[in-house]
């Protein structure tokens, strides 16, 4: 069937143009969204940024009900990941005609789930996710390593500064919001020790927990990139 | 003796479990200690934490009396680093309830030291612990060289912005909380040059120590992956 | 030839003069460029600045000319990336001669073309260059990557933020400077969460996001520094 | 000759003890000059300091001179680099007994050489000194391209910043402390651009940049990590 053939894959030329007018609409979707967010738009931009969201929920509407009918196994791609969001992309449309959900700010948020849609074209998205799979389990080790840097760090800083600055230093939730500022060298401004004891000891923890805290981010980093360089090889060599 | 298997080791089910819920105890106990630093708590709040301390409290020294219990070398085990850890974080609330030490706040620090208890049943705080030692020397050359940077950063600070900034630099310690916060890039902006010359400096100092402050974190990132795949290299060839 | 010889290559000690001398030029015109914006400029410092400016372009008219006359295939030079770099670099000023187009600011920003002339001499250019279309494909999926998650984040703490601080997360696109300067880790500290919801967020993005932002950088890094070690050695097994 | 062997190495034990003397006295000597520092000193603080700084001239007076006794070639230890480093690190005491140049701030800093005296001990630092050597030209070619990036981008904010933010982005010049802030990403938040383009393009030029920028600092890091290892593995088969 040739539909499903330009539906499903990217192969041939049609099929191609299908997908880059899918993924234009799915961009164009995302920069209305933003420019929505925008103060004080006119009153013609609003009609035109409406007209441009109906015309974005139809084609992504014949999109999904066109990947249901080709489908094999229809129940499987209605429950996949891809199928979930694409419903989840356009339902907000149709439910905020009856009544309007509009208003409601978490519901628009769901638009969002737009971008997802992207990574179902993506190859890049595919590398990065098995890339990402083959670190896993250092990362999680890294990252309970990480949490537990960032829990002492709080409690230490709370016990230097919460007397002298009971404001930002409330408590050690509030404490933890220093830690993740600091160890991921951000470093705002907003929150930051002023007695002798809570510099030396931020100094102090900085140096140890920066390597701890740097790893999960340079371990993704490092094995995405080495994780590629496989990939590549194995297409090269599969050819 | 089945009770030294499910205490010492998590080899078998009931050893498992056993484990596990000292491991939620332990964080829940954390967490009790983070809440109790709120502000404003309710009186109610305050004696349900104080219930689930004191519930903590019974389960960590039943598993201490048990350890000890189920110990070939007893001594050895009171003595070594999982065993004054495990004190540590019992003593506390039994010196406070003959006196009320509760208000020192030094005294509430004690309890974090269950934090140390999850490293007990981590065998990621193994690994990394192993993969430090491997970098020791490395990490100690560049620590030295990172002190040594951080010293004439704080020397040329002081002498560019003591003059104009009287306050913020206002001897070589202070200058070295600006020297941290800056060769780290954390930068919180309370402290920053304001003169020609202090910024010139500042400008090439940071280029010149980056490179030696970084190192200490990315040398231990880099090792700890590498000692990390060594040992998972190892274990499956052990297999 | 000689004058081509002179000219198009460093090889004799002339060609290796008059490639400083242009070098230094570059420099000094560049110098020259930035001390014109100072603010409180004296008279006679304009005044040199301006014949030290017409000296540059005699020097660079002169040279451009030459280029012309000595190459093989004259239009292909001037329709070259350096050939249409040194026409930039001279023609705002004959243009600014006739009628006074130096009030214009973005006119007087074409002379920072000039600093482009500096890469014509440079073999360091040449390589980083190189290195860098090695890692052109892995560094657009990367990029893409990095778009996408300064997307998300923007989105995310716009729900968060814009409610109590409409000013500073006014929309989308004001978010999405605050993504860029955190994700980075610059935080200026401008811009930052103050609700709880805001802050939880940011921590989590800022640990999932910063290894994906990281990427590209290190990317860029590490591929240069390879791809240099490759250069090396070809050239010293070549010789 | 005994005497030389226990000042020139390290080999015996009254060598080694000699040596950890000296050290101990370098380490003490800059603590004194960082106390010196605070304000609000006490007179009796100011005495001790005075006997300290007393009698760790005469150690390095006793030092140096034996260094010139023992010394093969006595003019080539003068001239040396630390020859010259012990003599910097004693004169300014000489001279201000004299006349009363310890008022004079820049004379003062000169006993900071003393830190540089350390260096003369430390394999490592003798190590970490090779290692640079071995990355020297890589560094040039990347701190060349650095600060062709720090310039543009010096630029690029003053055409976008400096008529909305006259003080701050004042000229090229005081961009470039921004460009310095931003692209080693420490961000003090003192300056930070304002308008929407001026946000865009530091956007991008960070992007862009950190690569670029952050390459040296990686550079010297991984360099010397493998420089290191190469000595390691060096020694050890040596042995």
């Amino acid at each position: 069937m040739k539909l499903k053939q330009i539906i499903e894959s990217n192969d041939t030329r049609t099929g191609k143009t299908v997908d880059l007018f899918i993924q234009v609409m799915i961009v164009l979707s995302l920069i209305s969204f933003s420019i929505e967010t925008l103060p004080d738009l006119s009153e013609k931009m609003v009609k035109w940024l409406g007209y441009l969201e109906t015309v974005t929920v139809a084609v992504f509407t014949i999109e999904y009900v066109l990947r249901i009918a080709v489908a094999d196994k229809k129940m499987h791609y209605i429950l996949s990941f891809y199928g979930l969001i694409d419903i989840v992309a356009i339902l907000p449309f149709y439910l905020s005609t009856g009544i309007d959900l509009r208003s409601i700010r978490i519901f628009r948020l769901f638009r969002l789930f737009r971008a997802f849609k992207l990574l179902q074209f993506s190859t890049a998205a595919n590398r990065l996710g098995k890339a990402f799979l083959d670190v896993k389990d250092e990362f999680i080790i890294f990252l309970m390593a990480a949490m537990f840097v960032l829990y002492v760090s709080a409690v230490g800083i709370y016990y230097f500064e919460n007397e002298v600055q009971p404001e930002a230093f409330k408590s050690v939730f509030h404490c933890l919001w220093w830690a993740v500022a600091t160890l991921t060298t951000v470093g705002y401004g907003d929150v930051y020790p002023i007695t002798a004891g809570g510099k030396i000891f931020a100094s102090v923890i900085v140096f140890i927990g920066l390597g701890i805290v740097a790893v999960p981010t340079g371990l993704i980093a490092s094995s995405l990139t080495a994780s590629m360089k496989n990939t590549d090889d194995e297409e090269r060599s599969g050819l």
